[in-house]
């Protein structure tokens, strides 16, 4: 399909099922976090799965090529996000089981109803400290400081759109780990596992991976470790494998 | 000097400024969680530090030979282990600065005052399922299986005996990080530190160390991984430096 392109645009090889992605050309093509995540997250068949805070669609495409989830649905409040996430999916022929809607995080269950979803995923903005944006409007500052919505307001409603032992599965920094658990606990999701993800096998975490269960059980466990470099610019053989397969 | 053994007890030597312990021959001679703690936590000059749950004693007698603290005090509430932990203080002739104390944890805080310490270290009870086990009042069961206390009492009077900005540090299991994480900021015991240690670098991870700050602010690191084993028998050199130095 032919899709058309804004000056700004360009268009990434996701390396995956030949999908691909239109991104602003200022900006990374993706996060190594959306690559993880979509990676942890396991949708199974028959199931559907919804990203909060979509941004240009690229975690509901890749769950589409790595996982064997049923339908997906990307919720974003920035319209030219949304814009760009749309013709994405278009671009990839994927209209029939990815749908993009603009929209608040906040208002999710009103928009989706209660007990909607078998799993969310999210890749929150991680700051916390709003003090000292300079535009608080601009498309970066909202996605990646807590300005639309805070932390409490993704898992409120994630656990409010979830089904019954529903799973929840988020990208985080290390500093927010505390937060995230009690959070979770507060709304019933409980957290059954971590990954910890290291830049070098000896250098401090920069990024966990959780998934909690809608009423599930207290019982957790840490995953092994999952270190990101052997040296500067080599990934390890793990980080091959999930940007490969 | 001269210190009487009984009959079923032998001498560890923790190889450390030629400490030795007293020990129950029928047990290991102490835990790598032990060992783990007392390297992880922090005493400076000057502070007081009580260990909750000191069984033997083998941590504040570690502590007095790693960190630059003034004194310790190690609360256990199995007289036999009091009493094997009173003759061990007294062999390696550290009577002037650790003093055993035989109590309950739980009101430790009656015991001590309240704000009298600048650092708590333990290595609690792991269990909370407590069915099942044959014989409730065996030493074994009353260490390894929260009989005597909870982890809640444990944070709860952690907390009480502290002083404004005291540290806390604990050895738990992963599968109660969330529980512990809840409780301590429940208790205002706020999550500075965590540091994670697998048993091989691609295995889950099987003990957790927290360390927690009374009043703390809310801002947490996910220090290095923690490697034990490069292949089975084969510590890594990181654990032999901490068994070393």
């Amino acid at each position: 399909m032919e899709i058309e392109l804004k000056e700004n645009e360009e268009i990434c090889d996701l390396e995956r099922k030949g999908y691909k992605v239109i991104q602003d050309k200022e900006k990374f093509c993706f996060g190594m976090d959306a690559v993880l995540l979509s990676s942890f997250a396991e949708v199974k068949k028959n199931e559907r799965a919804i990203d909060f805070g979509t941004g240009t669609g690229v975690i509901p495409i890749l769950l589409e090529a790595k996982t064997d989830g049923e339908d997906f649905v990307g919720l974003e409040i920035q319209k030219e996000s949304v814009d760009m996430a749309m013709r994405s999916v278009q671009m990839n022929n994927l209209g029939s089981k990815i749908e993009i809607v603009e929209g608040d995080i906040k208002n999710a269950s009103e928009i989706f109803g209660k007990d909607s979803f078998d799993v969310v995923v999210t890749n929150p903005p991680y700051m916390s400290e709003n003090n000292g944006i300079e535009n608080p409007d601009a498309p970066k500052a909202i996605a990646r400081h807590e300005i639309k919505c805070t932390l409490e307001d993704v898992i409120r409603e994630a656990a409010a759109v979830l089904k019954p032992q529903g799973r929840f599965y988020m990208v985080h920094r290390p500093r927010r780990l505390a937060d995230a658990m009690e959070l979770m606990r507060q709304y019933k999701i409980e957290p059954k596992k971590i990954r910890m993800v290291y830049p070098y096998k000896d250098k401090p975490s920069n990024m966990v991976l959780i998934e909690g269960a809608r009423g599930g059980r207290p019982m957790m466990n840490i995953e092994e470790p999952l270190i990101v470099y052997d040296e500067p610019n080599v990934y390890t053989r793990e980080i091959l494998d999930i940007y490969e397969k």
